[in-house]
C-alpha cells in the first residue's frame, strides 16, 4: 500500500534533478537537510495555510498567524534543528480588516517568541483569499542525523504527547458550529525533538494526523507496528470527551487530515534507558505505544483486544471522498463498523 | 519621500521582534542575511507568485514555473549570495491540466538549471487560483557583504542590463493582447551579483523595475542621482521599439510595477577600472548611467536634454490609482505631459 499523496508528490517533482549536497531522499524527511562545507547541516522547508482557511476550519486570524509559523518549524523539530528564523509570505484580501490584519501579525510574533526564534523577513501581496506560506530554516550540529527512515524491527513507537487534538478540533469546528472547549495552539516541539535525534532511529510530526504519520513510516522503512498501548491512553482528553459526547469513536480524531503537529518517534530498545532520562531532564513524558514488527501489519489495542487495522485505508479515505468532509465522516464509520475499534 | 509599499510593511512587521543574527535591518537587503557561527553568511527570501496571475500577466504556466524560481534566485543575486536551492509551495486549482502541471514543473525545472540550483522540498495544496511562492536560500563566504545601503555621494550607478523588458511585456500583455515579439524569460544575475558584492556599495535587483528600486536606494542612503546617460543607451532594444510602435515614452517601462530581474548597484570610483575587469572576465557589460550625488534629487538625461524627475511620485503611482492598469496608464501620461521627458 502507498499513501495517495506520496504519489502524486512523486509524479509531480519527477522532472526535478536532485541536489548533490542533499542528504535525505524524496519524502524521506519532515524537513529538507542540506550538507554544509562546514561540517554542519541545514534544515529547510516550506509549508502553506490554504485549504484549512479555504474549508473554514481555520477564521480566527490569530490562529491563522500562530499556524503559519508553527507549521513549519515543527517540520524542522522533527529533524532536531534549532531554528534561525522563518521567512513568510502574507497574500491579504482587499477587504482584510486592520483589526484582523494585527491579530494574523501577533499570532505569527506570539509564535516564534514561543519558540524563541524571529520572522527574517517576507513578502506581501493581495488575494481573493488570506493565504500564507512559511518557509524556516535551521541548522544541526556534526554528528547524528534523524530522518523518517532508519526503523529497526523491535525499535519502540512513542508519541511526543496524546494524540488527536487536530482531528477533534476539525470535527468540533466543521460539523459542530465550532462551540466547544477544544483549545488547539499547537507548539512544534523543538526541544524534544533535539532529544529524539540523539537516541531516536525515525522522526515525523503528525501535521496530517496519526495514521498518515504513520503510513510515511510504514512505508519507507517496510516494517508493522503493534501499537499495544490502550487507545484511551494516548488520546487527548477532551478529543476522548468529544468522542463520548457525540458517540463518536475516537480512533476517528487519529485519522487525519488534520493534526496536531506532535512528533511520531521510534527509538531502538538499547537507547530507551538514556532517551527517557533526557526526555525527563526537561520535564517531558513521551507515551510508548508499541513497537514496530517485521510483520508488514498493524495490530491496536482497543478494548483490551488487538485489532488489525489498515492505516493506508483510513490515511487515504479523505483523498478518496474527495475531500469532502461529510463523505469521509460517513466512510470513516463503514470502517468502524467493520472494525468495532 | 517615502515608498508607500515599505510604509506598509514598516507597520505590518512592527510587532516582530528581530534576531540578534541577523546582519541587515527591515528592507536594507533584498534578501535577509543571518551571521552563522562558522563565519558565513547564509542568505534567504521568499517570494510569490500572485498578482501576476491574478491580473493575467502570467497565463503560461511554465512561464509561472520558471518565474517562481527566479523572483527568489534574483533576491541572492543582490546579495552576491551561492544558492544552495530553493523549497516551493505550490497552490493548483482543481481543474489545471495534467499539461499545464507538467509544464509548470518543467518551468520550475528549467530555472533551477540555468541557475546551477536545485528544488530541495515542497508543500503541494489545492486552491481556487494558482498561486506559487519559493524561498531560495544561499551562502556567503566570509569576508565583504552587501545590501541596498552603502552608498557614498560620487558613486557610479550602475545597471547590469538593459532595462525595460518587465515593463514593456507587461504594457503588451496588459493592453494590446499579449502578441508581440516581446520574449520575457529573466534569469537571475547570480554570477553577477558575486562581482558587485566584491567590488559594489549596494545593490538592489528591478523586481518591481527601475525607479521603485532607484527609489529604495534614494530612500536608505539619502542620496539623490544624476542619470547622464541617454534614455535611448540603457533601455531594451524591444522595449524601445514598442515605445515607438505605440508612442508610449520608453520611461512608462521603468516605471513598474513589474521588472526586469536585472541588477541596480553603485560602484565607489576608485573601485571602477578592477570591477569592470572582473565583470569582462564573464564576458559581461554593466552599463554605467549615472552617479549618486548630495543632493536628494533625480535628474536623467532624454533628448539631450537634463530634466528633474520625481521617482517617488512614479514609483507610487500605481498603488495611488489602486493598482488598476487603466488608470495608472493615464496619470502616467499626465505626468509625461508635465516633463516632457
Amino acid at each position: 500500500m502507498n499513501l495517495i499523496e506520496n504519489k502524486l508528490i512523486q509524479k509531480l517533482t519527477s522532472q526535478y534533478k536532485r541536489s548533490p549536497s542533499q542528504v535525505n531522499s524524496l519524502l524521506e524527511s519532515d524537513a529538507e537537510l542540506i550538507q554544509l562545507l562546514s561540517g554542519e547541516i541545514l534544515a529547510i522547508t516550506i509549508d502553506s495555510i490554504v485549504e484549512e482557511v479555504h474549508t473554514g476550519l481555520y477564521d480566527d486570524p490569530y490562529l491563522i498567524g500562530w499556524m503559519t509559523v508553527m507549521v513549519s518549524l515543527s517540520d524542522l523539530s522533527a529533524v532536531g534543528a534549532s531554528p534561525l528564523g522563518l521567512v513568510i509570505s502574507q497574500n491579504v484580501p482587499d477587504g482584510f480588516s486592520e483589526n484582523s490584519l494585527n491579530q494574523l501579525q501577533r499570532g505569527i510574533q506570539d509564535a516564534c517568541e514561543t519558540s524563541g526564534t524571529f520572522i527574517l523577513g517576507g513578502d506581501t501581496n493581495f488575494a481573493e483569499k488570506l493565504q500564507t506560506s512559511s518557509a524556516a530554516v535551521g541548522m544541526i550540529p556534526k554528528g547524528r542525523v534523524i530522518s523518517r527512515k532508519g526503523i529497526q524491527t523491535g525499535d519502540l513507537l512513542f508519541v511526543s504527547g496524546k494524540m488527536g487534538l487536530g482531528g477533534a478540533f476539525a470535527f468540533e469546528k466543521l460539523f459542530m458550529g465550532g462551540n466547544s472547549d477544544i483549545i488547539y495552539q499547537p507548539k512544534a516541539r523543538l526541544k524534544e525533538g533535539q532529544i529524539i535525534k540523539e537516541f531516536g532511529s525515525a522522526c515525523i510530526d503528525t501535521s496530517d494526523a496519526f495514521f498518515p504519520a504513520l503510513c510515511n513510516l510504514i512505508e519507507l522503512n517496510e516494517v508493522g507496528f503493534q501499537i499495544k498501548t490502550n487507545l484511551d491512553d494516548w488520546i487527548y482528553p477532551m478529543a476522548l470527551a468529544l468522542g463520548e459526547k457525540t458517540d463518536i469513536p475516537s480512533w476517528f480524531f487519529l485519522a487525519g487530515p488534520h493534526g496536531e503537529f506532535e512528533l511520531l518517534f521510534t527509538v531502538p530498545k538499547e537507547n530507551k534507558e538514556s532517551f527517557l532520562k533526557a526526555a525527563k531532564a526537561i520535564n517531558w513524558n513521551p507515551i510508548q505505544i508499541g513497537k514496530a514488527t517485521e510483520e508488514n501489519k498493524v495490530w491496536i489495542h482497543s478494548n483490551n483486544e488487538l485489532i488489525e487495522i489498515l492505516p493506508f485505508t483510513i490515511s487515504n479515505l479523505y483523498t478518496a471522498c474527495d475531500s469532502n468532509p461529510k463523505q469521509y465522516f460517513e466512510s470513516l464509520q463503514k470502517l468502524q463498523r467493520k472494525w468495532h475499534l
